[in-house]
């Protein structure tokens, strides 16, 4: 395929960046238009591709796009699985250029979705395209590609359900994931699954002069700052009753065939800049993120946050709360009793309201499966090394329900690198990984027969 | 002065407005036009109630107006000190109209700087030109309106010890606080001065994914409120050593003639609606307010604040803190063992960084002067009971200045009430208060001779 990358690269491009320049935030309101221009762009570029058939199918949310190309239904059919819309783009003011405006500098494409995950679903419809054109397309291929993954996937799994004859295949191929880093590929064998609430906590029923009122009410923002305190304990442990129940413990084994993944501990805390690292007590870092449950808060806010020294004893304080869950934990049922909890935390002085996102359960894929074996191939061949198994932090809310309802694996080649920054500033996809990932997905059909 | 103003009601609202409509809030660096436009409005106003002199004056913040009318040097001089800066509006979106264009329904004036402290210096200003008209003016009256005392007054201090004979006079009369009621009239003995600090919390150098490194990486947010939830203790004591020192405990007698003001929990919770009061152990709530400092947070951010549910592991966490003071400890000193003790708690996971804004110190004024009991006789004639000495928890940075600097005494005449919310959405000011405070005004200058 490199040839033909070669030769159609500044389409490629074009192409790619006809999908970035629409800001299909997910998150928004506000985006709700870009969301069905950028399911629409979608769908011509699938038919550009080869595509037999693409279309826009309407949900309670954000509509999905699905598409497919049936050349022999005797083939092997594969379910490739992404999403067009993506994180905000705020703090706007840390980019370098515009979210929306792609760049390409520094052998990186540069934007809101270069990666995540625009650009990674993108290389897929290349693959397929570049397999089709020269006539080596020997499976069925089927697009899905949803518009709220960033918010938890709440309409997918019902639309899933009531499309369970169209998405038959035999695998879901999904890039939605990084690698360990340039020189080690990876590929995720497991993933995290999420809870995510927003809890709002109320004072007094104004905002009051901080002289009048400060010392003899209570101040919501030091209340919600006390009961955030409380969530994780000395040990790092996450103190919400029940949190640990379901998770399972890994084999001695097991986490020994984890730890062969290299991992430099210097290297991870000056790509930070941070002295030291902090996590749960008795786990390494990578176990921390791969197969260990947390707790973070994604944003807090409360009171004056402008220039200056306004001086005020605020009405409310508000705080953004995700879990990262591991395989067997339940996103419902953590939300659950996270929500039970912080309300049973919660002084008489304050009011708590608890507010439940959409999250989901995480899950884990078999390795010595003949999928995972092609991609390990595939991979092999283009980055010159075998790629490790490696359980992701990451969360891909819907990969569970695909394998509960259609009963097939999800196989995870992401082609992202740490250094990407996806979900923050400068979100950037090396093209490097784009090309080589473009070529290790054409050569997982050749060997997943 | 009831005739007077009853003729000239109109003109005063159409006067007050054109100061209401200019923005100048002195927190923003983009209102700096704003503060000179207000500035030489005030300069206008004075001109025409009747002053032989009134001008600008550079500082290296915004200009101070002065302005003055010497009837006979042989007569006591009365400095009236004023402020023409605001806090800034927001939150916009809880006002009920445009903070800057001024409105009259349900019996008071509404917008930004209403009462706070437009609305008080004004009153000033047409009591002065009613005893002038009226042929009463017996005093030597000078105006003293500063533009920066919402951000702590930095720049009048050294003014004033540069204008030290410009700015002689036997009292400094102040309009710039809060009534107990009103039916309940009192007069300020005493406020709390303010340190305030901003506190920077950073861990990882740039935003992360909260699902590639949550429960690896110490999320600074949750640091932030782990280190605020220690600031004070199950007591409602702060934390910060030294912080005690210097506070002088009153004595009992002091302590039962403040605890004479009329006090009623029930209503106090009820105009908050929370359910119950929070603060230090031993203290009643007024005591809270009047003679025990105090640390509040008036603000904090970090991560994601927007609608939906964004995942994110933020770089920066941020906290405005303010520390109310009472006499003796000084804004100085406090800001000092904020600031050291706030370091010395940062876990080394996070970087800390603290930048302190201008505070000032508390201070007290003598109930016995001849000044207090003119105020006290004025006040009682035209709200028909005699009004209570009280201990307000506000700051007005500067007074203590005056006090060092010039040798006088202020006097604390303030006519706002709670229910005005200055600081917040919805300022506003009672019309009854309003005129019941010019006529005081006249009154106070009739019994201090």
């Amino acid at each position: 395929m490199k040839k033909y990358i070669d030769e159609n690269k500044d389409r490629f491009f074009e192409e790619l960046f006809s999908l970035l320049r629409i800001p299909s935030v997910s998150a928004r309101a506000e985006h709700k238009g870009d969301m069905i221009k950028c399911a629409e762009r979608l769908i011509e570029l699938l038919f550009e591709a080869g595509a037999d058939e693409a279309g826009l199918y309407e949900t309670k949310g954000n509509p999905v796009v699905f598409g497919q190309k049936i050349v022999d239904p005797s083939f092997k059919t594969v379910l490739v699985y992404g999403h067009y819309d993506v994180q905000p783009a705020e703090p706007l003011e840390k980019w370098h250029s515009d979210p929306f405006e792609p760049q390409i500098h520094d052998g990186a494409i540069w934007g809101r979705g270069a990666n995540d995950d625009k650009g990674q679903l993108f290389m897929h419809i290349k693959a397929f395209e570049y397999l089709l054109r020269s006539g080596k397309l020997t499976h069925n291929v089927k697009f899905i590609f949803e518009g709220e993954e960033e918010i938890g996937s709440p309409s997918l799994p019902d639309w899933i359900r009531d499309h369970k004859e169209l998405l038959s295949a035999d695998i879901c191929l999904v890039s939605d994931t990084t690698m360990m880093s340039e020189s080690v590929p990876s590929i995720n064998c497991g993933m995290r699954g999420m809870a995510y609430l927003q809890v709002d906590v109320t004072g007094p029923n104004k905002d009051l002069h901080s002289g009048h009122y400060g010392g003899a009410v209570a101040n919501p923002i030091t209340v919600l700052c006390e009961m955030i305190a409380t969530l994780i304990d000395k040990n790092g442990r996450v103190t919400v009753p029940g949190f640990y129940d379901k998770v399972v413990e890994l084999s001695r084994e097991d986490r020994d065939m984890l730890a062969r993944a290299p991992f430099d501990m210097q290297e991870f805390k000056d790509f930070l800049g941070i002295e030291e690292v902090r996590g749960e007590t008795g786990y390494t870092t990578s176990e921390r993120i791969g197969i260990r449950p947390c707790l973070d808060v994604c944003g807090i806010w409360g009171g004056y946050t402008s220039e200056g020294a306004k001086t005020v004893l605020p009405s409310e304080a508000h705080a953004k709360i995700s879990m990262r869950l591991v395989p067997n934990q339940l996103g419902s049922e953590i939300t659950e009793l996270f929500a039970k909890h912080f309300r049973s935390i919660a002084p008489k002085y304050v009011k708590v309201k608890v507010t439940a996102f959409e999250g989901g359960d995480g899950f884990l894929i078999p390795i010595g499966s003949d999928a995972y074996k092609a991609a390990s191939r595939a991979i092999a061949e283009v980055y010159g090394i075998e790629p490790v198994p490696a359980r992701g932090g990451g969360s891909i809310a819907v990969l569970a329900e695909v394998q509960k309802i259609l009963g097939i694996d999800p196989l995870l080649m992401g082609f992202g690198l740490e250094r990407d920054t996806i979900h923050s500033p400068n979100e950037s996809y090396l093209l490097k990984q784009f090309f080589g990932g473009m070529e290790s997905i054409a050569k997982f059909y050749e060997y997943y027969k």
